[in-house]
């Protein structure tokens, strides 16, 4: 959790790849090759649900299979993984160029969790497209939410959004709907981890519960990801693996205990948004909208 | 806030009013009737949303009136708190036995904040409602929202359930809608602050997201309380005021900072569920169901 946010999970875990391929000192190409696999699977295991990791590591894997000495493998995972952070980050930028399109002058967006650069590289996915909006000189206002457990909307996209100069406000996860049913947010953007080949997207908790009230307020609920995020192996929500971390993240905050000594608690990372309930996706090739299961399959 | 729940906000508001004014000395019913006004006011100032409070206040003010002397006025001021109390007390063990015929056998059930007895006296609304049905011998277990900001569910509903022996797990807010979907939950009850003629009902900041997800999701969403909690001068939910409370209970958690320094943060501590969200409201006097109108009308 030193690294997180899918698209900065995939760029680091392909340069985990080419520093582990550096440090292997074998010349023998059989040798190199099964240290090279061990290392794949061993960034494959941190973590299951980002959709990026898995693509950087097939890439990894690919044009290591190219090369026909270790030397020479080595210096392709080093140009690899420096090729996929290059165009990991261009794309946030097409994503924040696009989506900005869709922020109305005057409108007031709610957020959830870190979508910056500090989570993507670039300009960041949802968060790109608020402060891409921003600096074509729309006035807008954002809500964050602090994003429980890990307050990734408290500690880092507020931080950003300082950063940045966009004004906003922070509150409670349990005040987004209070505020949207109100009428003050005019739409909802979000990123992803994972999303599924029919539109099904897993995305931090918390997410699904807000495109549920933006449908039942009418609202837009917009996902924004770069084509790297899309697993068109998996059919839907169902199938993209849940990741389930420590109840101490939950019974404690920063460190602070807030519940008796104890008690039980689930903590699972991610939930899943179905597709029925996204307004559209803003990726670096376009913005594809329902049903996504055809618009998904044109992307590619 | 070292007083909360919408029962112990009006019983607590009485017991204030009878203890000033056995602390005015003065003899002389004039005087004592100006300070009586006074004191009056004074605590009605203190919490806007709870409707309790200011049904409370009413009855100790019309009580007031009714006695001669200052000295008789002392006594029947005591009498009355300590009648507001009893049958306060007495009205949450009629709703746990009523609202506990709605839960079933197996059920897991969510609430939100804290709706004990440390909220209510006596048994609880929805938390007695809780315990009570697994109290009749049914197989219940319970996920308890932490409530934040100032996480009622974590520190006091988990106590609550823990010396209660209710099996239980601790979810941060925005988790709650993950397991809704999933099909775990099978109801969702929580207590209410006022509740309008018309069945608009404000409680806890996040109960109006868990009764649309609630509704998403085709579960029941009950509210639990006293008659004494409907404001039948109010027409809609619109009219209730909501109390905004301090940014720093956002942007700190027990006296942590979770956010960068001069993060603007809004903070209302309750929302407003509109009555075509709640399947039904468990009072003292039965259980109603819409429209509400009719059905709150038939309760007084």
């Amino acid at each position: 959790m030193k690294i997180r946010g899918a698209p900065v999970i995939g760029i680091t875990g392909a340069y985990a790849v080419a520093l582990g391929a550096l440090k292997t000192d074998s010349s023998d190409i059989k040798k190199f090759r099964n240290a090279l696999r061990g290392i794949i699977e061993a960034v494959a295991a941190t973590r299951p649900t980002a959709r990026n990791l898995f693509f950087a590591l097939e890439r990894m894997r690919q044009v290591a299979a190219t090369a026909g000495t270790a030397g020479k493998t080595r210096d392709v995972l080093v140009a690899e993984a420096q090729k996929i952070h290059a165009e990991e980050a261009a794309a946030t930028e097409k994503i924040s160029l696009s989506g900005a399109g869709l922020i109305e002058d005057g409108w007031t967006v709610l957020t959830h969790c870190n979508t910056g650069p500090l989570a993507t590289s670039g300009w960041g996915t949802a968060l790109g497209v608020i402060i891409m909006a921003r600096q074509q000189g729309k006035k807008i206002d954002v809500f964050v939410d602090e994003t429980r457990p890990l307050l990734q909307g408290a500690r880092l996209t507020a931080w950003e959004l300082q950063k940045a100069g966009v004004s906003f406000t922070l509150v409670t996860d349990s005040m987004a709907g209070h505020f949207i049913s109100s009428g003050r947010i005019k739409c909802i953007i979000t990123g992803a981890d994972r999303i599924a080949a029919n539109g099904d997207t897993a995305n931090k908790i918390g997410t699904y519960t807000l495109a549920v009230l933006a449908r039942e307020n009418r609202i837009p609920f917009y996902i924004a990801a770069p084509t790297t995020t899309i697993d068109r192996n998996i059919k839907t929500g169902r199938q993209i693996p849940i990741e389930e971390r420590g109840p101490e993240e939950v019974t404690h905050v920063r460190g602070l205990s807030i519940a008796p000594e104890g008690v039980r608690a689930a903590n699972p990372a991610f939930d899943v948004t179905p597709h029925g309930r996204i307004t559209a996706i803003i990726t670096e090739k376009g913005i594809i909208r329902p049903p996504y299961t055809a618009s998904i399959k044109s992307l590619f």
